[in-house]
This record gives C-alpha cells, sequence and structure tokens, in this order.
C-alpha cells in the first residue's frame, strides 16, 4: 500500500480568494504547479443544519457532485494526476459509485477506462458507467474474482484504484478542507461516516492532520466509523489487537456501497478512528431502513449506504454521546436517486 | 393566468454577505420578511467553461440539487410561500422532475402532497416521488386527462402546480441570478434553453429583467428557446402572429421532459423569447442523441431533454451565429442518473 506524503501547507489567503470547491485547495494536493484540473464543475457541497436543540448537527450533502456521490473528488484528482502522468488507459474495479466516478473523470480527461464489476452488478450502474463511454467488463465469481482480474488488467494499465491508489484518498481528504472551511474555519467536534474500504474516514483523516500540521487548527475531530452489522469487519477488528486482517463473508445488506468483507487498508483505517479517539458502531437492517426512509419522508433522498451514518447519528444522540455544545457532522456520501426503484 | 408583481429591489450589499445559493437573494423573492426557508441545502450550481476558442461558452449545471433537477428552485421557493400561507396539502401534476421537486420539499415543509401522474409514467420517476412519503395518483387516459384530475382534486387543496402557480417561477427566476453574479456581475449575451411548459425561460426572462429594473445591469441576454422537433408547438407558434393557443399531437421523443403539446403559458413564453430579441429552434432526436452522448463521452450525464440546448448550442455555434467575443450560456435542466439506463 502506497501513500502520498506531501508538505503540509496550506497557503489560506491565496485558496480563500479562489471560487469555492475543491480545486481551491490545489497547494494542499499532490499536483504539480501547471496541472490542469480535470473539471466537472464541482460545487462546495452543502452543509445543512439539521440541529433541533442539543449539540449542533449538520447533514454534509456530500452527493451533491457530477456523478452522485463523494467519490468524485477522488477521481477528479486522481484523474488529473494520471493525465500529468500521461497515462492512455486506466483500470479500476467497482460496480458502484467508483465505478462512476472514475468512468466519468477519465472521460473528461480524455483517458480510455476499463471497469471490472462483478456479473450480475445492477443494471442501472453498469448502464451510467457504459454511457461515460468506458468499457465495463462483468467478471464471473466472487467480488474478490473480480478485484484480480482488474490487477492483472492493471499490468498493462494504471490502476486508478479507489482502494489502492492514494491520490484518489488526496481528493476525498478535501471534504475536511470544506467543512473547516464551512463551520467559519473550525473543525467539528465529531464527524460520523460510513466505512467500506475507507476511502471517506481516510480522506477525512488525513484531510484534518493535514490542517492541524499547517496550523490552520489545533484539534482535529472525533471521527465515528459506521458499518452495516451484516458486514462489519472493522467494528470486530476494533475490539482487539489484530495482527491479521479482519474478514467477513459480508451477508446481505441495504448498504450495498460499504459491503466490503476484507478492506484492504484495514490497519490504517483503524489507527485513523483510534488516533483521533472515536470509535465504531454498526447498524442494522431496520435502523438503516428507518433512517432512510425518515430523511426521505423530510425531502433528502440519500443513499441507504449514507443511512448507516444518519441511523448511527441518531442512536449516539438519544443514548447522549454528545455534549450539547458540540458541532456533530454526519457525512451522506451518495444521492438516493440511483437506487430509487430498490426495494428497502 | 396569475403573475408575482413585485418592486424591483435587489440589495446586493446585503445579500453578497450571505453564503452563495438562491437563498441570498430573498429581497428579491415573494416572500414575507419573516418567512424561514424550506431548504435541502441548495448550492450555487455550477458555471462550467467550455470554451474552445472563439465565443465564451459556459453550460449551467443547474441539476446539481438535491432532487436532481433545477425545478428544485421553484419547489422550495413555492413551498416556503405554502407553508407562510399554513398550507395543509398540495396537489401537483407532472411525472417527472417537477413532480420530484414538489415531493420532496412538501416533505421538507412538513405539507402532505398528492403527485398525478398518468397511467404508465416511469417506474423509476414514480418510485422517487413516492420515497418522498408523497401519494401517487395514476390518472388513466392522456396527460390532459391527469391535469384535469389535478385540477379537480385542487378544489380542496392548494394547487402547487409548476405551470399554474406563480410563486414556482419566482423560484425559477434565481438561476438569472446566480449567472449574473457568476460571470462577475454581468449578464450573459446569451442563454439556450429547454422547452416545454416554459419554466426555466420564463424564470430566466424575469430575473434578468428583475435584475434590468433594479438598477444591476443595462442588457438582458438574448434567450433562444429549444424544443425537441417531433413536439415544437412553441417553435411553429412563433412564426406567425397566434390568437389561438398552439396544439400539437407529441410525438416520440427522448426529451420527455419537453414533450408538451399545449403549453399553457404559451403567450408569456413567446412573448419573452421575443422582447429578448431571441429566437427559437428545433433539434431533431439524432442532434439530442448524438449531444447527450458526446457529452457523457466528456463525463458529463445530462438528462436527455438537456440535450436539446447543447445540441442547439452546437448547431448554432457551427452557423456562426454567436460572436467572438460574445459570452453564451447553455441551461442543463436535469440530471442524466435518473434516465441512464433507458434506451437513446
Amino acid at each position: 500500500l502506497l501513500d502520498v506524503v506531501m508538505p503540509r501547507q496550506f497557503p489560506w489567503a491565496t485558496m480563500r480568494r479562489r471560487p469555492p470547491g475543491l480545486w481551491r485547495y490545489r497547494e494542499a494536493l499532490p499536483l504539480g504547479a501547471t496541472a490542469e484540473p480535470v473539471a466537472l464543475g464541482e460545487p462546495e457541497t452543502p452543509l445543512v443544519d439539521i440541529s433541533a436543540g442539543g449539540p449542533r448537527v449538520y447533514l454534509k450533502l456530500d452527493f451533491l457532485f457530477p456523478t452522485g456521490s463523494f467519490k468524485d473528488r477522488g477521481a477528479a484528482v486522481l484523474m488529473t494526476k494520471a493525465r500529468e502522468l500521461r497515462v492512455a488507459r486506466v483500470i479500476e474495479d467497482s460496480s458502484g459509485n467508483a465505478g462512476a466516478a472514475i468512468a466519468a473523470y477519465a472521460a473528461a480527461a480524455a483517458i480510455s477506462a476499463g471497469i471490472y464489476v462483478p456479473e450480475g452488478a445492477s443494471p442501472a450502474k453498469v448502464a451510467q458507467i457504459q454511457r461515460y463511454g468506458a468499457s465495463v467488463v462483468q467478471v464471473p465469481g466472487s467480488r474478490a474474482d473480480t478485484a484480480r482480474a482488474a490487477m492483472e488488467a492493471a499490468q498493462a494499465a494504471y490502476y486508478a484504484s479507489h482502494v489502492w491508489n492514494p491520490f484518489f484518498l488526496e481528493g476525498t481528504k478535501t471534504v475536511a478542507f470544506e467543512l473547516w472551511e464551512q463551520l467559519g474555519r473550525r473543525v467539528p467536534d465529531w464527524v460520523i461516516t460510513p466505512v467500506g474500504h475507507g476511502t471517506m474516514v481516510l480522506g477525512l483523516s488525513k484531510g484534518f492532520l493535514h490542517l492541524r500540521d499547517a496550523g490552520m487548527t489545533d484539534a482535529v475531530p472525533r471521527l465515528v466509523g459506521v458499518q452495516a452489522a451484516t458486514c462489519a469487519p472493522l467494528v470486530q477488528g476494533s475490539r482487539g489487537d489484530l495482527t491479521l486482517p479482519p474478514v467477513v463473508e459480508p451477508g446481505v445488506t441495504q448498504a450495498d456501497g460499504i459491503a466490503v468483507g476484507q478492506p484492504t487498508r484495514w490497519r490504517q483505517i483503524l489507527r485513523a478512528i483510534a488516533d483521533s479517539a472515536g470509535f465504531w458502531t454498526a447498524v442494522s437492517e431496520e435502523e438503516i431502513r428507518e433512517s432512510h426512509l425518515a430523511w426521505a419522508r423530510r425531502g433528502l433522498l440519500i443513499e441507504p449506504t449514507s443511512a448507516t451514518a444518519t441511523a448511527a447519528y441518531q442512536r449516539l444522540a438519544a443514548e447522549g454521546v454528545f455534549g450539547g455544545h458540540q458541532r456533530v457532522v454526519v457525512v451522506v456520501t451518495g444521492s438516493g436517486i440511483k437506487t430509487a426503484s430498490q426495494r428497502l
């Protein structure tokens, strides 16, 4: 596993003069000074105050991106890097939001893309990937077989994996910068997020540490990692002192975006949560369903995967975990529009 | 038909201190001073520079809203008004983007909603509307039968129609304010937009005239209205001096969002285009398909309905309609994610 190590610079006086959105933070991204962003019009995603007495609570609607999920942050930065490296073809394995994001930003960068998906992947999601002109390779067998096929193909191409490629994580870290800015240049006390392969939680961790090391904040938020109870290797793994990767056989879950039985960056993810003085929690299918519906009935259609985080917030708030003066952010990682016709 | 007439105030010094997005313009909206916005986190939608030599050309990605289309502008303002008026239940007829937007913002306002749709409406779109908790009434017969059934039901409820209700148009006019602001407080020379019932083009017209009468701009842009050739009553109507409403039998089109054979506000729409010194054009199914695919292959998945406008731009630019120093905006009204699995 590779990670990007870069100077902790954050020239705010320069950044603030640019339009809002992830590109204003470019000195904090590992891009050459002359790299032209592969951009599709990424807005600063909304931070919606949903406080109802007690702690200040916000939803970060991090799905209001061109392809409908926060994965556009990672894909935009990764494809900018790929173009800088004069890459001609990329490979990715994902039948979901990451596959769509890589396909879209590869198209925007005029880089050809092969997206490997397990046989039987959702036809709607495959259709979205194909519209961007990417070639979709359906692989028989398990999710692991798909990953193996992709890695093999990546011998002859650039592996633009949202799991393995460190430039993807560098893009997702911009969500932390936006939160800091939207909260009046202060970090929140807590951030609650769904965790599958950990791209969001690692991005948050990297981003907040970058801000701290650059002197923009003293504290960093406590991170709460949420998984579906039917597929919670990291929740289980957090309970012991692991030497081997945590592995579970994914059960059926509505939170298909985080149904990852064997998270590649498990050690890093567990450390990110622990170092932040955060914790892990799992939510039931019933909690996911109820929170998804409750938010839809308040007008926000979020991905069932993201409803793991809103459900966890609900329970933790009821348990009194958050102090009355604290600020809590719940990250909504994907749009519910893609799965509106899915049975709950 | 009713229209809102209000003072042309635009206190920019006050507005600019608020966060970006449609609510910063509230003095230009017909809302009481104490009305609490029914908000779901509406961002300022991106304006993407797609110039390639010659005129400056921009795509206004006006679909990056919670329900996936620009209709959220109208629905947010209309539902804020409805709550101010203590409305308990609203009726709307639309099986598409407007139905989803009204359902979502009614939910956000805790107002019950009945959405009337023609029998046979797209199951995916009906599913989205239902997720918000709205009751969907499927009406046998034609689109006109659905409208009649909705109007009847609206005798006992508030008719939150995107076609008839003037507060909806007041919301859509905020797109003009954003364009003016994003272009450095200057209006563009041209705006190209799809036209069905005319909510976008009327919003643009109202918004730019508001800016002009408030002294924020001397000129207003020339508006280009685009329809699908298989359903182009306004293109046809623009050729004569009409006394009767233009009516066509809608043919089959991929641009289902503007497949309106008999536009209610036809006289107002024709006048808006004519008064702006703009013009009308129709595009073929082949042009729609090609432009939709061309943009997807550049990474932007837009609704086929919106591809009417990008296709029209393409042709008009090739014909040399736009001057080299002019600024042209093409409005992208809906996300292509909802229809990604639709055959082209």
